[in-house]
């Protein structure tokens, strides 16, 4: 199969060491790059070449952000080419818009990459609800934010220190608010509830991140027998779901308290198979590459035909997310109790509910932080 | 489709459970059963019955041990039937058989119900075998002592104690050895080697258990921040493998260490993805059920066809797995220095050597326990 890379950054780079090395039933034959790096004979900066080529059957889509991915996401479902992406910002954005599409056409639209890098976690879900309901889910789904967090608690280090050294190791941007205000974790959230729930995901949801975690919030939680972890969830009851990104303090002999580094892990809940767990890279040149040509090779052989038709009219409910949240704050908080210094537990909130307690709090004390009590 | 299903126990009623209230294209439409036990209509006593019936397109073994199921599994594959299979004894003594004789049919066999309960790790290994080398796999692949250790560790308790509560609950067998000995893992390993490494996995590994256990082991392993988890092992390099199960001291804070109760959680290293966990309920009606009924719809979609040929010459070389081993033992050791309360540490041996010194240890103090350091 002859396939063209939409990008040639870490990710396009990666699928095509990977290809070349790997995989000599697919043909990397075109990539769409910049005019002035122009630097193989595949290359091309014109997309309409790659969108007339009829050899090439698939388009892997790893420019990342909103536009052309999207127009050109797009044009290649209508001209009757499947499509990989890696792109969790344009899916999480147009999921709907982009499966009604591929359906049209009758190709696959395949997302793999877009969450938890090389980690079966869409195919993961998808084969499950083969056979099951998904009930539930839950994850660390930013490598950035579990690096920052797992080194804060380990060397007993600021924030601010702690990112500048991710920033140094290149495991965050140079301006890092998609990752530390949770807004990656959204993005994938929204993913993870379309395919678990068969729902076009509510797009304006409760994200918190974790720019206000300090070591001493830390040091407290850990007094409580708990480390902080920002998860995006979702649960489904019924004809209603929710869903939420926010940290969350979870017991420190937990396996999420104990994800190292840069690691992701995704938890499903299912009917008859139970809690399933997945972890490994959630990003990196080859890993998330890996996940691209595992989609290659399902569209290839003709394993895995994802189909998300999204019509099963389940009503947005953000009552369903309830936990008891911790807020570390000086601004005056209603029916709270002492939980620490400075800090307070207020019982039985909605994720929504809370995050509006947390953007009244941050009016007062810039500094507030939140964490809700698995 | 129409299926049979040889058994009727907690993995068959779970089977047809799952297919009749979930799984409309699939129809369990013969059971073999015991002549005294045949309740309903679509019971027989009779195998050749089943093997007749020219409508049944695939068959289910979830009878356990290796005879008569051995002979019905070569049958069915002979008379071109698909079988499914959750029996990890049967499959680890005849492994390569079935799968020649699947090849010589052109039908397939699917075993991922043999290894890891509802856990989709044979067709993890499989699926990361499509671009990658496996070039390691380890795990906790046996809920019943996992959850003896866990409790051991989490209630101060004996392990006789604990073993008892377990029988009570229904987590272990009224005779424990294929647990608590280590044959289950080894079968386990021996299959998950064969699939990670297309091998005809060498049946003579060394095989530890965790019957000599004490609750004076755990705690000289807490003090030195580790617990105990027994795991099955192979390693890969070149064209050499090694596979081993075995009593491992790991770190407390490793997923390994934080593994609740009677959860599995298994890992493999693969060249490009790198380091993939999968975790789960590794036994139980429902979610082995589940593994079943996946591996029927992989079949019946065409979604997955496995093709284990075996045919890649590796050479069994149990030199690969090497470690430092801590041996609490009354018996006289060479080269050991002094680890804590009449426990010493051997450096750099091979599981095979371990398991030497064990087992003349075992002759002068029959409560001798070994653990590697991971």
């Amino acid at each position: 199969m002859k396939i063209a890379l939409l990008g040639y950054g870490t990710v396009g780079r990666g699928v095509d060491e990977i290809i070349s090395a790997r995989v000599p039933q697919v043909e990397v034959a075109r990539i769409l790059e910049l005019p002035d790096r122009l630097s193989d004979p595949r290359m091309t900066s014109n997309f309409d070449e790659i969108l007339a080529d009829g050899e090439v059957e698939l388009v892997v889509e790893c420019m990342g952000g909103i536009e052309p991915a999207r127009t050109y996401i797009m044009a290649a479902l209508a001209a009757g080419k499947h499509v990989v992406t890696s792109n969790k910002a344009v899916v999480a954005a147009h999921f709907a818009q982009f499966a009604s599409a591929a359906q049209a056409s009758g190709v696959g639209l395949y997302i793999e990459a877009a969450v938890g890098g090389g980690i079966p976690w869409i195919a993961g879900i998808e084969k499950a609800r083969r056979v099951d309901e998904v009930t539930s889910f839950s994850g660390i789904m930013n490598g950035t934010t579990n690096y920052i967090v797992d080194a804060m608690r380990k060397q007993g280090a600021e924030f601010d220190d702690v990112l500048a050294e991710a920033q140094r190791l290149g495991y965050a941007e140079r301006d890092p608010s998609a990752d530390i205000d949770g807004i990656d974790v959204a993005n994938k959230t929204i993913i993870s509830a379309s395919v678990a729930f068969d729902v076009a995901c509510e797009k304006n949801l409760p994200v918190t991140g974790i720019r206000t975690l300090t070591k001493a919030d830390l040091d407290l939680f850990a007094a409580h027998g708990r480390t902080v972890k920002l998860l995006g969830r979702g649960v489904r009851e019924g004809g209603r779901y929710a869903v939420a990104v926010e940290p969350v303090a979870v017991p420190v002999e937990s396996l999420e308290a104990n994800v190292p580094g840069n690691f992701n892990l995704v938890t499903l809940d299912a009917t008859t198979v139970g809690e399933l767990k997945f972890y490994g890279q959630g990003a990196g040149s080859l890993p998330t590459g890996n996940a691209i040509v595992q989609d290659v090779l399902d569209c290839a052989t003709g394993a895995r035909r994802p189909a998300y038709d999204f019509s099963r009219g389940l009503d947005y409910d953000p009552t369903l997310l309830r936990a008891d949240y911790v807020f570390r704050t000086t601004a005056e908080l209603d029916g709270e109790e002492p939980y620490g210094k400075g800090a307070y537990l207020v019982r039985d909130l909605t994720a929504e509910g809370a995050r509006a307690i947390l953007s009244e709090a941050l009016l007062a004390d810039p500094t507030s932080f939140m964490a809700a009590l698995s």
